[in-house]
This record gives structure tokens, sequence and C-alpha cells, in this order.
């Protein structure tokens, strides 16, 4: 005898059972759905890229998470993101895409992460941008929610809230509180003020940072301010703070805000959040986060953002864009846990047709009407007990059972049973293709 | 100044325009859809799984092909096909899998084969593979051509031809001539004889591989029949060749041929091919090649056949199946080539609206509306010319555009045109859903 080798899947690497597999790929379907809507195109990129290539600009933490390896004399890497490759993307094929280019790709990405429950090192990122030549309108800022709710609602996702901020505006209020080389800090102390109080951060500001009063008071009459979203903007306004970025940036949150509201979004799936800055380099404008309201802890489901230069590593061409991204392996993993998947199909068949007779021939008959009217039908060929058969039909999920015995044989209706409320009816083939369809 | 990397996807893998990905994808979805309407449930498993997994069966020019890597402590290797990673999964979840398992995946995988035209080292497979549990009904042998059929024709393609063969009668008929051990030679010189010619096939059997006169007489009566497939299977029962597995084969074969005609595929998309093996290890029974009859010299498009044991080195559960690939990437590289790619929808988008001023709040509210009808509809946002919208509209394909004014920012009707015709008409945005649905 050999020695067998244990079928293991690598930890970290999410794989699914066929009925869960159903439910992530309806998840697949809505999102791809909800992104061609809006007309966003498809792209697919390699998993492999020269390492070259997709190390241009990365560095730090990401660089440690790769899969590289060489293949001959090439040096290899998996890529990590979807954002390297559509600047590689875009530079490649600059001279043969339509500006702007609205694009959205769907694929997995690699990340040797630390293993640990819901962290994943392979997983689906779902992307759309918009890539402007030189420039790009503001409204492309506002379409972007607009994307994120439609989304969502397919998901079946009620409450949940798309938070938006301006990175000009925290850039300049820290140029205009003369702090700005101390941002990091002073964001990340901002933070935690729900949890340690304002108290407490005013004392850091002054002690720590050694920041003036005027400059703490500048910060703290910011990071105060509350109420509505047009409220929000109006303090905004009247804070009066005097730098042309934190100007700019109010005015394009004001724009955004303008355009959500004729995308249709209700203002209760948007808020202005002035305490996310989303990372710290590569993002210049509007910014965005989603919150599931009675799951806040399990972080953002969904961010992105503006960005003035896409591709500058690969070509001198300014490209500016802005996009978002959905996790959808962590997104899956965590909606699944709490119990929050919603779906209107739990199968792929629609139909079991199962013979209690030897010869198959009007099953198969049957099964074929079913398919050419385009409902799904698989037909149980194995010549087994009848209890084995419905078994077969509950693990499958499949919602109706259609019985032929001797009398629908002898053309009779045919027997057509509910799986899921346990009772049958007697129809002609073309009835239950009016009742499945 | 920077310099810059030069943004280059790797040789050998495909990476197509945004048009020509919105075909591949259609394809894609075709090709899923008629997996699932046979019931066919889908999985999805890493593409990086642990080389000695993944190698339990592998060797010889295969193991050459692999992109294996270490990463830690682990040696890892990247999928090669989709086969290896369904008989790890069927073994791993053996008990939670309802049995017999007809699963789909389609996914990448990967071979770093010889760069050259029409060849990739990383490409799309879609499979299928009913696994039995013990056992497996014949009338799986059937299916299999089945949905093929109904694949290929959703994929608009009508002249194909599905060549059938079963490997019991090849086994059995040099079993029964006693040339078992020369099988592989006679096979490959059998595969010739169009070129090479009867004699010179007999003069190799006889000088080079000291066939008996009565071994040769075997072999060239079995390689001469020909005829309809009944009369095919009429000669292969006459030849009275008296061996058990040549008999068993050919009554399998009767069989497939009786059912594949209930499963209602036309006679001139199937035949009986008695020179078809498909390599020699793996299949044990049934085998298929499918080719395009115009475009023979492209070889077979979709293979597959009955093997007897899937996880043979994960497990010591008999596990029996039958299946059949498409190799997509290929397929839509030859099926560009010769322009057989059939399409019904050339662009994601159906309309793109454009205004002929600067407030694009009507616009927005009319792709609210189209969007809300389930049509895809994109606004150009950018402020050009109408000429530089309309040639941005070009080059998307879109088969409508929606013209906005001043007129019909006064609730008047819209100005839509058909791209394809160059006709315009005024209608209310309900008659355009209702004329697009």
């Amino acid at each position: 005898m050999i020695n067998k080798i244990q079928p293991k899947t690598l930890s970290g690497f999410m794989e699914l059972l066929p009925n869960e597999q159903v439910l992530f790929n309806q998840m697949v379907d809505k999102i791809r759905a909800s992104y061609e809507k809006f007309g966003f195109l498809p792209i697919d990129t390699p998993v492999i890229e020269a390492s070259e290539v997709l190390l241009a600009k990365a560095g730090g933490e990401t660089e440690k998470q790769l899969y590289s390896f060489t293949k001959g004399d090439s040096n290899l890497t998996l890529r990590f993101d979807l954002t390297v490759p559509l600047a590689k993307y875009v530079a490649e094929y600059y001279n043969q895409i339509a500006f702007p280019f609205r694009r959205y790709q769907i694929g997995k990405v690699y990340r040797g992460e630390r293993a640990q429950r819901g962290r994943f090192r392979e997983f689906y990122q779902c992307d759309i941008d918009v890539i402007g030549d030189g420039e790009l309108n503001i409204i492309n800022d506002a379409e972007i929610p607009a994307i994120m709710y439609t989304t969502f609602k397919s998901l079946g996702l009620e409450n949940f809230s798309i938070h938006i901020n301006n990175r000009k505006i925290l850039n300049g209020l820290f140029e205009a509180a003369n702090v700005k080389e101390k941002s990091v800090d002073i964001m990340r102390t901002i933070d935690k003020i729900e949890k340690i109080g304002k108290e407490t951060v005013i004392a850091i500001f002054k002690d720590d940072y050694n920041m003036t009063e005027e400059s703490i008071n500048t910060i703290v009459n910011f990071i105060e301010i509350a109420g509505t979203t047009d409220e929000k903007i109006e303090k905004l306004q009247a804070l009066d703070i005097e730098n042309d970025l934190y100007k700019q940036g109010v005015e394009e949150l004001k724009e955004v805000e303008k355009y959500i509201r004729l995308f249709s979004v209700p203002d209760e799936n948007f808020e202005i959040d002035l305490s996310i800055a989303r990372g710290l380099d590569y993002y210049t404008g509007t910014v965005y986060e989603t919150f599931l309201n009675d799951y806040k802890s399990i972080g953002s489901i969904c961010s992105g953002g503006r960005y003035n230069d896409l591709a500058g590593y690969y070509t001198d061409k300014q490209l500016p864009g802005v996009g978002m991204s959905i996790g959808l392996t962590r997104l899956f993993f965590i909606l699944n846990d709490i119990g929050l998947i919603k779906t209107d199909k739990k199968s792929i068949s629609e139909v079991l047709v199962v013979s209690m007779v030897e010869d198959l021939s009007k099953s198969i008959e049957v099964a074929n009407a079913l398919r050419n009217a385009g409902i799904n039908a698989e037909v149980y060929f194995d010549n087994k007990k009848i209890k084995a058969k419905f078994k077969y039909a509950d693990r499958l999920n499949v919602p109706y059972v259609i019985v032929i015995g001797e009398d629908e044989i002898n053309s009779g209706p045919l027997t057509i049973k509910n799986m899921q409320e346990g009772t049958q009816e007697q129809l002609a083939v073309e009835s239950i293709i009016e009742k499945l369809k």
C-alpha cells in the first residue's frame, strides 16, 4: 500500500463547501452587477508580475508579506493588491484606453500575513477606480459613495454608513495650526478621544507635542465639530481657518455632499466624519470608510479615496483617480459569522428529477425541457432507495423535486414536491415551467 | 526626476483591453450558466497549495513547468490544473460532501511553458466533474457530452463535433492482439495513418514492432471501422474479439451513445472516434475530444473522460469520476483570431448620458432612473466639447447615447441616439426604459 499524503489546505486560505460557495458567488455577482450598473469596465491582470514592476512603489510592511520567488532568471511576485496592477495597466495601455477610464477588477490578491481567525493570505478584492487623463471632475468623488450604497443595498445590508472626509481639510488644518510635521501623531491621538477623553488629548498636545495654546484651540475647535452633514459643513466654513488647502477641501466636501444627494443616496447612509484619514501618503482629497452601524468594531468594510497620481513610478503622465475597494473574503467571513448573508437562492439547481423506475428516459426528457426553458435542473442517476434520493435533495438545498413513476411515464401529470413546505402537487411540464420561471 | 520603471506585463500572460475583456467575461458567464443549467456546484480552491499536496501525483513534463517556491519554511506550488485540487478537496471534505459530487470550477492555473503565440503560462480552465462514492452510473458519461454541446451552442458555435471513444475498447483490443506492452507505440503509429498511409503502418507493425500477422490483422480490422455511429458499434461487436475488457468497453460505448441521444445532442455534433486515447494512465473508460470541424488543426478545444480513482494519493476511498475541461484562455485567443467570437453585447453600459449644459443634475437623475430599472448607464462628467463626448461613446461601444440640453431639462422628452444606426428619437424616460429592457 502506498503511503497517503494528507489532503490539507494551507492555513490562511479560505476554501468553502459548495453550499457556502454558492452564497459567496452570489455576493460576487451582486457586486459585479452593481459596478456594471454604473458602466465600469472589467479588466483582468495576471496574478504574477515582474517584481520590479510590482514593487516600484512598495516598501515597509507590505514588502515583508510578499510572495516573491524566482523562475528561470526572472524575479516574480504575486500581486498584493489591485491598485499597483491598475497603475501598470493604465501606463502600459495609455494610448489604447478611453479616459476617464472607469474600470473594475475582482480578483485574488496575496499577502503572507500572520495567520489568525478572519485574516486571509489569499483574498478577493473588488475594486473600482476612475482614472482621469490630467484632470478628473469632483463629481466622480460623489459617484463612488453612490456605487458603495448601491452595492451594499444589493447585498441586502441596510444599516450601514459611508463616512466621508477630505484630506485637504486635515492637511490644511495642520498647516494652519503650524503642526504639519506632527500630523501623524496628532491624528493618532485624536483617534483615541472617545477612549481617553478630551482633557487627556489636550494634555498630550501640550506636554508631549509642545503645541501652542492657539494650535491646540484650532485643533480642538475642529474636532468638536458635530451635527448633521449640512451643519458640519457650515461649521467647517465658520471656523475661518486662513489656509487655501483647507478652504479647497471644504469646498470639495460641499460639492461631494451635494452630488451624493443627487445620486439619491439617503442621508442616513452617509456622513461627514472628520476623523478619518486613510493612511498618510497615497490619498490627496476625498476619503471614504464604510461601517456596519451595529458592528462598528469590525472596522471599515469598504474604503477608498481620491489620489493625485496613480502611476508616477511608470509614467510622466499625470493620472489622478478616485476609487474604492471591498475586501470580499473578509467581508464574507464576517457576514457569515454574524448571520447577515442575505440570499434569494441557496442552491444551483432549481429542481432535482428523481425516478421511481429504472428507465431514466422520461426523467432526462423532463430535465431537457426544464433546461431549454432556462431552469437549472439535475437528474438523480443512481439506482438507490427513494430515501437516499431525497436525502441527496436535502443536502443540495434544492427547492423542488419532481418524482417520476410509472404513471408519469404513461404521460400523466408530474408530481412536484416543494421541499421547503413539504407540499406536493400534480402538474404538467409546461405548468411546472410556468410556475418556476 | 525619478527613473521610471517600464510598465510591462510578463510574456505568456494574457492581458486584454477592456473591450476584449467584456467578450472574454461573456464567454465565462455562458460557460458557467451552461454548467449550472445541469446543476453543477461551484467550488473555489486556493491558487497556492503545499507542494507535497499538489505534487503527490505529478512528475515528468509537468514538474518542470511548475511555479514552486518557499515562503518561511513551507514549500509551495501554484496549481497547474484544477483536477489535483479537486482530488484534494474531495478527500479533505469527504464527510461533508453529498455524492455523486457534481462540481464545476473556473479558475486560473499556472504552467511555465515555453512562451509562444497562443501558449499561455497563466490560463483559465473551466472544469466539470462528477465524482461517485465507490461507483458512478454510466449515464454520467453521456451527460458530459450533453453539457459540452449546451456550452458550445451557448457560445454561438455550430460546426463542432464531440469525438467519443472508450479506453477499455483500446486496452482490450491490445490485450486480445497480444501487443499490450507496445500499445503506446501502436497508438502513435495509428495516429499517423492519414499522413503515411495504411501500407506503411502495416510495415511499421511488422518490421519495427515484430507483430504477428494475426495481431496486425486484428488491429487493422479495428482501425478500418467506419460508418455512422450505429454502424461503428455494430462493426465493433461483429469483430468478435474475445476479450472481456473489449466487450465491456463496447457495451459502455453503446450505452453512452443511447443516452447522448436521450439528452438531445444531435447526431451531427458527436461521433465515435476509435483513434482518440487521451494519454495513457489516467483515463480508464469513456474519453472525449471536441473539434471545430472547419479548424481541426487547432486540436481539441474540450477534452475529458472517465477515471477509476480520483484521489488514490490522499485516501483509500474508491472515487471514480468523469469530467471535462475547457482551456478558455487558449480558446478565446483562437476564436478571437479566426473571428468566431459571437456576442450579443459589446459594452457594459447600455447608455451613455451626455449633457450639453454645465449643470449635470438632470443627467444624473436620468441615469438614476435607468439604473433603478436595471439598465447599465454612465454619465459623462467632464466638461468637454460635444465631439469629445461622442468620441468617448464610440470608444466604449455603447449602443445608445442620451443627450441632455436646455429643452430636456425643462422637462421635455429626451433625445436618444442609436449609435449603430446613427438614428435618433425623442422619448420620455419611461419609454426609453421600455425600449431598452
